[in-house]
């Protein structure tokens, strides 16, 4: 006999996230099964209210219940200094290896002409508009090193230089063709410092 | 910055779920917070269905959408031997395995002096009312091999065998000490074949 229905389709869920496997999906199924009233209905409720509470913040693009962000709303961060990702969840990665008091824009994406992804498709004019703007002192690349991250640094240096803004980029230390969010909180911090104009 | 609440809260709730920790629970509340719309859902809703769909079958006490269950309602499945075990995890257990073609009867429990569970804590009144109403010619104890299990089988026994049923329980090969459910299929198939009367 095969498991009842809903069990399978509960395990079939699980095992699609990433990191876990048929096994390890089949065990949380049963364990929820078996919980006592409440630990699914938790569990239920806090996926749904993360999806629905959770926008993105219109300046920064991060991930924030008000708009906007905690992040850029403090008056305790240096918006003089901005630093661009490719997604909110760089911004969370560099958030939690801390040391950063500047501020974010994280562009949703990367320019990627191969897939159809050009300047437009991104959060690059938006940028553009706010260093404009906000008269930054410096923009930091923190994007990763493959190949249409070092593409979408390049073109963003060439947009960015002509504003009167410090472009630099965070280098020393982040293995080559890693994503960013692969790397060790010790490679970031030295990829933070070692970073170098372009 | 912190992660915001949502997220904090969704992470926290996944890391409570066993083989799950901290690191692999952010790995999957971002993935949720980035993946296609309907996934969060999908998943919302089938721990959801999990949990208010599934019940116990009235007489296996398996899990099951109907009542009785399929394998309680199969004309297929031989109901002259009935294999007790504690739970209905170890009933989907030993289907996982496959090669039993009786019945089942989950006890609920297992006999624990110590934790205030008796007999009348547990399903077994109801297994001897239906071996007196049935007349199974096996009943097979596919019980684990700790101490609480031992008590049990030894209990079960007592009961049973003035009702002139063949009493057996699963032996050779299940490691001393372990939980039925961490068993191997081998191990799991050789102590189903090496069971002994008792």
């Amino acid at each position: 006999m095969d498991y009842p229905k809903p069990i399978q389709t509960l395990i079939e869920r699980f095992s699609r996230l990433p990191g876990i496997g048929k096994r390890s999906a089949e065990r949380v199924a049963l364990h929820l099964l078996k919980a006592e009233d409440g630990v699914s209905q938790q569990l239920a409720q806090a996926i749904t209210d993360a999806r629905t509470r959770i926008r993105h913040c219109g300046q920064c693009g991060g991930y924030t219940e008000q708009d906007p962000c905690a992040i850029c709303s403090s008056a305790r961060r240096d918006g003089s200094v901005i630093c661009v990702v490719e997604g909110p969840n760089d911004l969370l990665t560099m958030e939690r290896v801390g040391g950063f008091n500047g501020v974010y824009h994280a562009l949703m994406g990367k320019l990627s002409p191969l897939n159809g992804v050009g300047p437009d498709e991104i959060r690059i004019a938006p940028l553009l508009e706010r260093v404009r703007q906000a008269k930054p002192t410096e923009v930091i690349l923190a994007l990763g090193a493959d190949a249409e991250s070092e593409t979408t640094a390049g073109y963003l240096a060439d947009q960015l230089k002509p504003l009167g803004v410090n472009v630099t980029r965070i280098g020393l230390g982040l293995p080559a063709g890693s994503a960013l969010e692969a790397a060790d909180e010790v490679t970031l911090t030295r990829a933070m410092e070692g970073r170098r104009r372009v």
